[in-house]
Order: structure tokens, then C-alpha cells, then sequence
């Protein structure tokens, strides 16, 4: 790989696709991003996707001999033996399709995929709230609650590319059915599809991430403690979090943590309350800096540095 | 350093003293243990163990030049900064002593100093039941419960040498009070402490370690519940751990893991129970294979090799 190579930072949310293209430091050349029906189709939005990387490549001013490979986030588990996502339900889409393939043949381009909270942990700890640090704990309180970890300013993935699946900790042992199939789990209870539902009886059904932003910023009470409740029902599992993985710092990201101050003191509140002094007082907390972002730069530091996972992964025997 | 040069593992406990020399690939050279009171007097502990490093050279035929560099296991938390014992309660004798310094002193030699379940890890991960695998938690259930976290082959210590501390995980909100100073933490529902104190009204204030181990060897129900409810609460924890971590194993060691099978069948009830099933699925539960001895492997393996810790060590700031 020439040493002025172009990398193509690729993001699919469920709504949106972002793409990004950098220098092999990470460095943004140029960004865009459309909304595309993501989760339907995973035929369109790839094309969709392919059209949008040759555009920016075009108005940058790239050769492609210069693109030298590619970091793709996608909202689900991915399956480390195919590249293809774990999960049918998540992206109804997408299921089966050897998603890291595809792309790379389409592009032209070697290609890496990753699930989008392991790509926000990767871009917030570079290049966002973390960078400089060595421990992150990334969280995403999105639709659902996911988590990544930078060790060692590494990405850590787990034995089969799992880690940070901190949504299915069980908060509640009574509480309501997840869509893993277990009860009471965190995102039942903090995820903003959890939150919309509590809200729902008294704000009315038109209620949405918007609207609790507008009333969190009329000074709303009720539902600013509806918010700060979910802070602490995640804070309570990041304290345990806390106390295993000693981390510098935890990063609240995702679309709902435009909350703000409820969502991250009522996560405060729970660390200071549940970890070890020790392990508290060393955690910082911080809002996460790159918002919307976050995933197609930690796609771009996947694709411009070598080496940038934590070991090798371990294959299934 | 000499590719012939030797290490010393020294390995201070509660009531013993365990001692290796090894060569630079960790294989042993000879080892001794002796029975010494290290809670309450670090200078006698110290002057013991200098004594025990000295005969145990003399009689492996290994001359003073050839000695390279030392681990050392010590029952408690390290602090990073000083290389001194950070709690005074878990280990009176040593409060504020510079164990690091005073053993480096005493032996002449370079001493990299950590806590038993760190140094119980990196045993049974690179010479126990973990070897071969790159992701292992290792817990080690005795008297208190700690744990250590090998990733990538290498000991992760946390921000602050804190990482691993699984044994003051809230499991109970009304439970006892802990000596951490929080209530219905998993040392004070599943800890030997704990399991002692539930027998006694019914087995009698005599009752020991070892009077549990007979008992289950005569297949005796009642006792066989108790340990089988702690594992089942270890497991709750290693759970929500194994669905962040996502480890291959799980290796359950310290004096209580002899228990055997009640231990780690409720263990593995409880992971398959509330662990996501892609999780449960990789994660092997596995007992320790190297008994006492982990620990001092452990400060071995730490000597032996450079860099067998998981990047730089974040330092205060």
C-alpha cells in the first residue's frame, strides 16, 4: 500500500448511510451522508452506498488507484466466520448476506465490517471524547443499548465478536420481555424505545426522540426524571461494568445521549452509588463528542490502521 | 538480560508462602512452599521469603549472577504509583509498606509486585486451564472473591491495577454489608465467609473448609445446595461479564473450587440462564488445574516475559 493511499469509511444505520473518506492518519478528506432505507433492503442500499463513495471520491479529487481499502459499520452482530450479520431480526433486510463479500466486491476494495457500537467506540476513543486514553467504555443509547471497548487504544471484540452486549444485562428480574427473548433486560428499561413507551400514557402516542428534546429543554420535569431514571438503570450496569474493567472512561453516545445532563448524572448518580470508591473515582464520564459521526470515523480508523484489533480473533474449534 | 537467566515467582498469601524459580520460557526449576504468618507482620514475611528464595537457588544448583528479575503475588490490591499495598483491612501488616521497593532491595533484583487473582489469571491462562486460549476470566473464589482478566494472550489491569474486582458486584439490594463498605455484594453471598456463616446455625461453629468438602464427598444434600446457590450467584455475575467480555473461558479457581462439580454446575446454570445465547454458546466453564500453585506460576510467567502486560499502564493524571 502506497504510504498516501485513500481510505472509504462506510456507515449503515437503519435510516441513513454515511460515508467518509481519509488519509491512511485518519484524517478526513471528505463526508456525506443520505437517507436510505437501510433496514429493508440490503440490495439498494448497498448500490446506494457504491454510488455515494464513487461521488465523493470524484469531488475529492481521488484517483481510485489511490483507495487502498474500505471500514463498514452495520447495525447488528456480525458473524466472524462469514463477515455476514449474525441477526435476522435486527435487520430484516440483511440476514444472510455475506455483507463484508459483497461490499468488497462491489467496491473494489478489501474490505473490513463491524457492528456500529464497536465502530463508535473505535471513533470516539481515537478521535472524539476518549482520545488519548487507553481504557474506553463506549455506550450507544440509541433504539437499543449497545457497547464497544478500546483496551490498550485497541478494539476489543470477544471470543466471537459479542463484546459489549451490555443491552441484554438483566436489570430487572420481573421486567418486561426483551427481544432476545430473556426479561428485563437493560434496554427494556433504557433504551429510547423504552422510554417512548413510558412516555406514551401521558404525552400521547405522537410522541418522539424529538419531542423529548423540545420538553427537556422547556424544563419538563417529568419527563427529565423519566431520562434521569434511565441514566441510572445504565449507571447501575456500568458500575459492575466499572469494577471488572477499570476503565478511564466511559462515553455516552448514540442518538438519545443528546439528552444531555439527566441521561449522563442520572449514569453518575449509579457509578458513584454501586462501583468500588477505588474504581469510581478514577471513571470519568463524558458525553460523547463526534455524534452522528462517531460510527463512520471509527470506520475510517478501522480501514487506515493495520492492526488496529485487539489480538487475533479467536476462531470457533 | 541473559537468554539462560532465571526468575523468581514468590507468592505471598494469607498463611503461606510459595516460591519457583523458572527459566525464561516459565518452566520451573524447582519450587517450595512454607507455612508463615504474611498477615500480620510484612517484615518477617519479607525475611522468610528472602530466606526461601535463597535456599531454593542454592538447591536448584542456580548461581546469584544467573537471577534476572522477580514477580511477586501479594492478597490485595497494588497501588500503581508506589507499588505499596492500597488497603490497609485485607492486609494490616503491610499497610503503606513499599513492597515493590523493599523486595526489589532485599533480593537485588528488578520486582514487578500484583494482586493473587491477577497473577492466578496469568497461571492458569498461559500454563493452566486457559492455555491456548487468548480471552480468559479467571475467578478465584476463597475467603474473599476476586478475579483476573487475561485478553490477547496478556494481563489486563485496568486504569487504575483495579480491573477484576467481581467481588463487589451488587447481588443483593438488601443484602449484608460488605467490608467495601456496600451492601449484598457477591463476597457476601457467595465467598467461603459467606457459605461458613450460612452452615454454622445447622453444622455447628466447628465447621471449616475442609468439613465442607467432606461433606460433599458423602454426598451430604443440604451442603451440596448451599455451594450450588453461590455458584448459581457467581454465575449471575459471570453472565452479565461474559455478554460484555464475551470470553472463550471462564476458569473458576481458588480454595473453594475444589467443591467441583455443585460450584461449577450452578455456575454454568446461571451463565446459560442470562447470558445471550451466542454468548453461552462460546463460553467454556472450566476448573483451575493448577491449585495452589496458580498464583506462583502466575509471578512467574510475569517475570519471564516482557510485555505480558495489556499495553501502557494509564497513569494518574
Amino acid at each position: 500500500m502506497s504510504s498516501n493511499g485513500v481510505v472509504v469509511g462506510l456507515d449503515f444505520n437503519h435510516d441513513r448511510i454515511h460515508v467518509a473518506l481519509g488519509d491512511r492518519a485518519a484524517n478526513v478528506l471528505g463526508e456525506v451522508a443520505a437517507d436510505i432505507d437501510v433496514d429493508n433492503s440490503a440490495a439498494e442500499a448497498v448500490d446506494a452506498a457504491v454510488e455515494m463513495v464513487e461521488a465523493l471520491r470524484v469531488s475529492a479529487g481521488v484517483e481510485k488507484s489511490q483507495l487502498v481499502g474500505a471500514g463498514v459499520g452495520v447495525p447488528g452482530p456480525i458473524d466472524d466466520r462469514t463477515g455476514a450479520l449474525a441477526s435476522a431480526e435486527i435487520l430484516p433486510g440483511w440476514a444472510g448476506l455475506p455483507a463484508r463479500e459483497a461490499l468488497s466486491r462491489r467496491l473494489g476494495l478489501p474490505v473490513q465490517v463491524e457492528n456500529d457500537a464497536n465502530l463508535g467506540a473505535l471513533g470516539e476513543a481515537t478521535l472524539g471524547a476518549g482520545r488519548g486514553l487507553q481504557h474506553v467504555f463506549y455506550v450507544r443509547v440509541a433504539s437499543g443499548i449497545g457497547a464497544g471497548l478500546v483496551i490498550g487504544g485497541k478494539l476489543y471484540r470477544g471470543a466471537a465478536g459479542m463484546a459489549g452486549e451490555i443491552g441484554h444485562v438483566q436489570v430487572r428480574a420481573d421486567g418486561l420481555l426483551c427481544r432476545c427473548g430473556n426479561r428485563g433486560c437493560l434496554e427494556t428499561a433504557a433504551s429510547e424505545r423504552a422510554i417512548l413507551a413510558v412516555l406514551r400514557p401521558t404525552r400521547g402516542d405522537g410522541i418522539t426522540r424529538q419531542t423529548i428534546f423540545d420538553l427537556l429543554a422547556a424544563d419538563d420535569v417529568g419527563v427529565s426524571r423519566v431520562i434521569s431514571d434511565a441514566g441510572r438503570a445504565i449507571g447501575r450496569v456500568l458500575a459492575d461494568i466499572c469494577n471488572v474493567f477499570n476503565p478511564e472512561a466511559v462515553v455516552i453516545g448514540g442518538e438519545l445521549a443528546e439528552a444531555g445532563d439527566p441521561l449522563l448524572s442520572g449514569i453518575r448518580e449509579s457509578i458513584d452509588r454501586f462501583a468500588l470508591p477505588s474504581v469510581a473515582q478514577v471513571v470519568k464520564v463524558l458525553p460523547a463528542e463526534l455524534g452522528e459521526r462517531a460510527e463512520v470515523l471509527g470506520a475510517l480508523v478501522l480501514a487506515s490502521t493495520p492492526d488496529q484489533v485487539t489480538a487475533d480473533r479467536a476462531l470457533p474449534g
